[in-house]
């Protein structure tokens, strides 16, 4: 009986470097990055089941109803939720699945699955500020409207398990790689090899 | 401010190699083991305070009075037991203290001090009797006894939080170090930075 898969669930304020981080999680092997379903459209560059599942409204509401969406949320006008079905398909194919999302979302996801919640911040304030500021595309307003975001994001910090500074991205996928193989480790998580040894030999 | 270091009480049945686990987790930089106090006469190649802390009966009981023994025990006529305030001393001083002590031993010490508890299997139950009589040492009686012990202290790994099998002992010592590593990144031993991280910034 092989065991499911560690979910590493990993939030961060914008600027934490979420992103840079989890992509270079997903090219080890045994590593499968969870993918949100959403009502959006695509951009152009966007591939259905990669970037997203990109579904229609109607199917959206479907699987709430189904009670196959674990976590869901309206931004701009668009639905995006995580579908419990692919990710307990992930669960069963990987070692560790990564699932990258807010502080709500993290919080609802631990209620419905066995996770393991990351928390990512930068080294310092300062340097959250540097990030955000750098993008250069953003204007003063927008800047200060996400680093507001990030104050209220990193006050949730103690809902985590583990914290980890990124600053040092190789740094941080390695710790990010140790957290999943320690949990991999736990004496719940071998409750079945346990029973059985426990019914053989006692 | 340095963080104290991550105490990682082991126990495992007599067997489970213990022992050469954790003399080769000792020679990494950073780790340290515990030494245990004892009312026992030293033999010919034991050293004081590398083996054991070799005391009187009237200085153990002494400790014990100064409330300065996490856990004691008597056996064969000798008190053995952990000094609090050399504990203390170890985890100020490294990132990861090794202790190895028994199932009752591991339970009173979690009481004291926030530590990990591993519990060390071998890979099957006719391992542990394989090198149980590889020994050769011992009478059959004396076997069977350390059999019927095994299962009694294998019976309360539920008490631990990681399970360890060592099937390859420099697997065994690399997935101990990953659990002492994980388990620095948990989010509450943080909590001295964040608060003064909120402090400042928030």
């Amino acid at each position: 009986m092989k065991r499911d898969g560690i979910l590493v669930v990993i939030s961060g304020p914008s600027g934490s470097g979420k992103g840079s981080v989890i992509s270079k999680l997903e090219v080890f092997n045994g590593v499968a990055v969870s993918v949100s379903a959403t009502t959006r459209k695509p951009r152009d560059f966007e591939r259905d089941g990669v970037d997203y599942f990109f579904i229609s409204r109607e199917k959206f509401k479907e699987l709430i109803e189904k009670n196959d969406m674990v976590e869901y949320n309206e931004y701009c006008g668009n639905l995006y939720g995580t579908i419990k079905s692919e990710l307990k398909k992930l669960l069963k194919e990987n070692e560790t699945v990564i699932l990258e999302i807010d502080v709500n979302g993290a919080f609802l996801i631990a209620k419905n699955f066995s996770c393991v919640r990351v928390f990512l911040l930068p080294p310092s304030f300062e340097e959250l500020k540097k990030r955000l500021c750098k993008r250069g595309t953003e204007t003063k307003e927008v800047v200060e409207k996400r680093l507001e975001e990030a104050k209220n994001e990193i006050k949730r910090i103690y809902e985590y398990d583990y914290l980890v500074i990124n600053d040092d991205i190789e740094k941080a996928v390695e710790k990010i790689r140790i957290i999943s193989k320690a949990e991999s480790l736990k004496v719940e998580r071998a409750k079945g090899e346990l029973d059985r040894f426990f019914k053989y030999n006692f």
